[in-house]
């Protein structure tokens, strides 16, 4: 069973203050390159894995998706997208994402933002997944970059001259990460971008795109201080297609 | 114009030293799962591009490929791959990568160990190896991994208790990088995994697949030494299908 961290009350009040908590898709500068990975919306049922406050759902919603299913372990999270207000082609459904189960044939597109690298069965998932969707849908998700997870202790080296470098170690041994991050212990899951694309593979998708993200130039006008988002990569979106 | 540091005595002499130079294709860790990309070579016309002391070259000949053509910018190092001997079936020729023109639809597999790492204009040199493989062919290549080559100054650092970190940064910047190796400045280009998979599919081959490669348990239990590469991957496999 995944760590249902986000009911965590110093998690959850911790996590609630970040941008993209507080403004929503906006407020996540890799958002402009995820939304582009996706198709047009309309007519389709969604499906959102680790929906968190129904931002994306939301979004699918208002972009004309026929039915939104918006799936998350945490029982803050999905009470905080109901307040939202309730819209009949949107349904929130409380389920730890290692023990999911779909409707075969159910969904035309699926969604993750952040979620994936919690989940120890990835290959479950995935299989459940591809099930689900029918074939030729598209999968866009995003998760933490192997790179950025595969420390077992993370943090920035700061130079003496400010340089910041990211001590990488244990990349290719995968597996459960320990975290401070609001709280002592997130438990999260490292895999190299190998295993994510062979595990897509074996589930029956095709890689269409992957991309290591990090701010462009207008980005860091605005915001320097994510300048260090290009010393490594924070995310990784993928696309990939249900064959 | 590729650097062309081979023929730099003093790295040559080097770089003669290394196992995969005086050992060949057994000498290279990498090779049992390079090799396991690659289809039966029999009867195929194969294309190595960078192909050093010919190593590969007389591996497709011995596997019963029709023609062999390995392509170097190095004299020192072609001189070398004809003193093992003639071979009617290889034909051996000295060209820059950067600025090869091949025959159209002549190759069937085309291979490349550890040379694409040093090409500045890796798009024209993807197109131009698309020319020349028939349809549904095959192109299977290894490089440096963008781990390795993203700091700007690489190296381990040891701590305390003589654990090994790899510091990466300027990982999102990519270009040329400056590294000592035998002597002072052997110039590599940086870029990142997800420039490699577009400039495949941007010059019509799709990704088959990527192996960030670490050595298995057999092969660290035979050569302890080789532990330190699960810190962090040196080398990325790629197998892609020209389409």
């Amino acid at each position: 069973m995944t760590q249902n961290i986000y009911d965590d009350p110093d998690f959850f009040a911790g996590y609630s203050q970040l941008p993209r908590s507080l403004s929503g898709l906006d407020g996540a500068p890799e958002w402009p390159d995820l939304v582009a990975m996706l198709p047009d919306l309309r007519g389709l049922r969604v499906l959102d894995l680790g929906c968190g406050f129904g931002w994306f759902c939301r979004h699918a919603a208002g972009e004309g998706a026929a039915l939104v299913t918006g799936i998350d372990i945490s029982e803050n999270m999905l009470a905080r997208a109901h307040s939202a207000g309730a819209d009949p082609r949107i349904t929130y459904r409380r389920s730890d994402l290692e023990n999911l189960e779909l409707e075969p044939d159910s969904f035309d597109v699926a969604y993750s933002s952040l979620a994936l690298h919690y989940i120890e069965r990835l290959d479950e998932l995935l299989a459940e997944v591809a099930k689900a969707l029918r074939q030729g849908s598209r999968f866009v998700f995003s998760v933490e970059h192997p790179i950025f997870t595969a420390p077992l202790e993370a943090g920035w080296m700061i130079g003496p001259n400010g340089e910041r470098t990211w001590p990488v170690d244990h990349y290719l041994v995968e597996g459960r990460r320990d975290r401070k991050w609001f709280v002592d212990r997130v438990v999260k899951q490292h895999r190299t971008i190998t295993s994510y694309i062979d595990l897509l593979t074996a589930s029956g998708f095709t890689l269409s795109r992957l991309i290591e993200w990090g701010p462009n130039d207008a980005q860091i006008a605005s915001h320097p201080e994510w300048a260090e988002e290009r010393q490594r990569p924070m995310f990784m979106l993928v696309s990939a297609i249900r064959e």
